[in-house]
């Protein structure tokens, strides 16, 4: 389906609602999996691939893909979006001097949390982004997604779904200095394929697979301070991906950034325009805020960039994303 | 080690801190894998487990083990336990009217959510519980857990080890009516014996493995709504069973009970001494709430109770538990 | 303008519509106060007002008129509504210990909650309730409250509103047993006007007077446990009271209940058909779940009704209700 | 009671215990009011107190002294300090659709918070601090505030009693450089005294007055942002101020700023020491994050800085503090 790409004009910075239009043309799967789905390109696995996919664990050592989560994060309080505050309802401090009235030397701790589902490390839901007032399979947005949450498409609908192969690009390894790319690189069709070609025979990408891709902009976050990670300017896909990813047949991306795609993104005027194909017509979903550095290094050490992967998110009913720890085995 | 257990008097309803005393004393894991150890019985679980329990994905089947995350949950308050509060921040409504300022069309939602971590399907982190002043290794539990959360047994901790084989125990079948235990109904090693005699050889406990005991009373709770699930009388786990688990090496057990252990539980007058004895002394983690039933049903029709688990918590920082998704793969 | 009231139809249980119809055409207030109003019957407080209201304090005798904000209240997450949750993020047992690292002993608390906004004593914005697609001043609720609040009528625009002279009906006293009326007792305009009768000279209600009713359905609630307090059946205000609301005047009513109105309501089917009239229509302010038996029991002691009231809402930035701790001086 | 500050020695900036001992054995008022107390300098009003501060109502002008909440405010996460999040459970856009379910045209929006208890406009409840262990009163502090909240001196007991006469001293208006003093200027008992007799007869202070004193700092985050505001370089109130305000009898103190006292403080290591004289020890209430700005025009305007003044914090039941909207009227 690669060609289907070929066909699009080249990009115009200046007319970006016409790349969108023809993007979402030519990349929307509504009704490709009938007309109740709520899984989208999830539907890309199947148990044939999980089987393969466990073919992957060969030495049985594991890897957490998630940041922490607490209230040295990211956010900034951009559209609400705070950090992750975890607060205590009873504690050790408190069972040590006896406070707490149960028999026989028992205590405990208990805790509770607050946090946007999309503060740390999560999955866009199917619900989260619209193209001119359609969601996920052609949908009235205003009927999907409610004051109450997302009707149709809840996260809690994929539960068991995020099992597969998962496949590491390491664009920043490949094309950054100190495997670090610099903010504003898009990355392109042919740099995705420059990598996989470089990374070799694992890295091949196809259907079902969940492909993860690192810029090092979490790297430097980690190293340099949070500063505008969330919202400013990061490495990430170019808006000229969508035909790649639908050929591909990939059921998720995510990368190690706030926006998965290339901030400032390519056209003079717009906002997250890759999400706008991707989610509501591709059915695509997305990853971000991903730490992929241990895996990566990993990766180059052995040579194998390719894994099982789960990564189940929290059911939250009628949630549109959700946190998530992803366990890459390999 | 099953002797151990046989060394321990029988169990004396009218002195629970005696029988709390000697089976700590018996079962105790401290400094078995060192000073500074904050992964307690996951140790068990290592890279050869995880090999051998990658071959028990045959089909490339997916369960959810997780409840639904809603305000439609079992929590009544109980020590400022709330269920979930799923919020909108930005709506499919709010798109489809154009409220939202974004250009070319594109739309989105977000959300947010307040929780105590123990609210549905969780573990228990080993800042958790403590027995008379100390946490798990013997810390004392006021250095460990203060209004600041868990300084060194946080849930983050652990957040690449919940990956093993995992096992299925359907006590509420082979003892319940139905496939439901009454309340009150201790489990004792004798029925755990006898269950796994009876679903065959897939059912082996041994070191590294985690442990779902299924009793039914969430089925029923499904069935005649939560009424006293959190908190209330159920199944579990008998005080007796404190050896078998010690002996076993089980890296973690999970039920599909509130509390894990039998309520009321076997003494005159305890507060869930078997956790008391599981989590500070063995550094054993226990996962509650649990839904184990379409698991059971897959297990009972291929004759197979063992499989590939993920259960990676959300790394919330310092957190004394979280919530999870488990996922088993057949 | 009582005549008004006189006008319309008896109340026909069968046709709920018709009589809301009726109700709003006859007492809608839009534009009274010009087309950019956001203050409703708040525009009846003066100046002059206040300065007599002052007169009323006479002992310096305080009263709150909230309930206690705690896990222990009458929510039952209905709607997501929940009780406040209030932890701590540090404490005094932290601090004994000296767990702070706060120099030459000094040590501190601090907390945090979480709350819906109607979840205790609080004040209903003009945000709240819509009648037919339109909210306060005849606006399309749809523009007024988003998903990011209530971009028009927020309740911070009212934050030095409500400072008046408060009158309490005790009807509970005139009518039930006890002081308790029972439950779907609809207090009708000739209850109000045979209480204030039989209360005598300072329960007179005129323009710009806050008017406090009590139903005695919070006393209940203290002796006997929440139960359906919130959201159950209740006495409270008839429908046919909005005439007597509008041609006296009032800045605002409040009641010990949850609803305010009596519920079950007096039509076959019909939800808060009072709110209807009262908050999109009138421009009308309703408080709820306040607790009047202190200052009742006062005031049948002196035989004083009125008193000087503030009751101030936490200025949350574009809410649709607040919070209040309403402070009664006499 | 003036000479007892007096006596005390000249602050030494090199020895803040020795300063913290003198000041605290000086002005501490354990037993002053009863081993039960939990008013502290709440006691300082009586009702004759409140009848002459209702005497200062002339005009009838409100002021409110709250600043909005909302995200766009000055907490940065320090200590886990979020600034709200408000969020919305239905909206008018809901309604506007029929989204709602209710008959006859009724809609309805819903909302939900979460704030840090000092997040905005707030009182410092006597369990905020502690000196050396103790409590307001000479209580164990670990026995006061636990992991459960403030056992004894919770907010909620205040409910009723913050009403008095109010006194704005605009030290910024008399020593700062349009209206604004640099940040790190101490106020000293002598600037009060001199602010007093500036601005004439309405300013004095005495026994259960509430004193706010405008440095005008929020001016400048007003216009400049929100910066440093929270834990940041600030003018405030000299440690040695500490025997004017216990010399005064003031019931409650509250400014303009994040930190009440100056930032940084008078002595080379220290942290908010006279948080630490005056609410432990002297059961002083302190106000934070007040905007008085439109109070202040009014009393320069008019030449009265005396009114009488509400400010009832939200009973949160074993708060450590509440946030307040406090009403000024004159």
């Amino acid at each position: 389906m690669a060609e289907k790409a070929a066909h699009l004009p080249p990009l115009d910075p200046r007319n970006p609602l016409a790349a969108i239009e023809s993007a979402a043309d030519a990349y929307r799967n509504w009704g490709r999996w009938g007309e109740d789905d709520v899984w989208g390109t999830l539907n890309f696995i199947d148990e044939a691939k999980r089987v393969e996919a466990a073919g992957l664990i060969r030495r049985g050592t594991t890897f957490s893909l998630s940041q922490l989560f607490d209230t040295d994060g990211p956010q900034n309080g951009w559209r609400r979006r705070t950090n992750p505050v975890h607060t205590m309802l009873d504690t050790g401090v408190d069972a040590a001097r006896g406070n707490q009235g149960f028999p026989h030397g028992i205590g405990g701790a208990d805790d509770v949390v607050f946090m946007p589902l999309q503060s740390s490390t999560q999955w866009d839901g199917l619900g989260h982004i619209f193209d001119r007032g359609r969601a996920w399979n052609g949908r009235d947005c205003g009927e999907v997604v409610t004051g109450e949450g997302d009707q149709v498409t809840g996260i809690e609908k994929t539960r068991d779904r995020f099992v597969s192969r998962g496949v590491l690009l390491d664009v920043g390894a490949q094309f950054g200095e100190n495997g670090e790319l610099p903010d504003g690189f898009a990355i392109t069709p042919e740099h995705l394929d420059a990598t996989i070609e470089a990374q070799g025979e694992s890295s091949h990408i196809g259907t079902g697979d969940i492909m993860l891709v690192r810029t090092g902009r979490l790297a430097r976050a980690r190293r340099d301070g949070w500063e505008e990670y969330a919202g400013g300017p990061a490495a990430g896909l170019s808006f000229t991906t969508a035909g790649w990813l639908h050929g591909h047949e990939v059921a998720a991306v995510a990368t190690d950034t706030w926006g998965f795609e290339v901030r400032p993104n390519e056209f003079d005027d717009a906002f997250q325009p890759l999400h706008q194909i991707a989610i509501p017509n591709m059915g695509l979903f997305i990853g971000e805020l991903w730490d992929l550095d241990a895996l990566a290094k990993d990766c180059a050490t052995d040579g194998r960039y390719d894994f099982f992967l789960t990564a189940a998110p929290i059911p939250f009913t009628k949630a549109v994303g959700s946190p998530v720890n992803p366990i890459a085995v390999k």
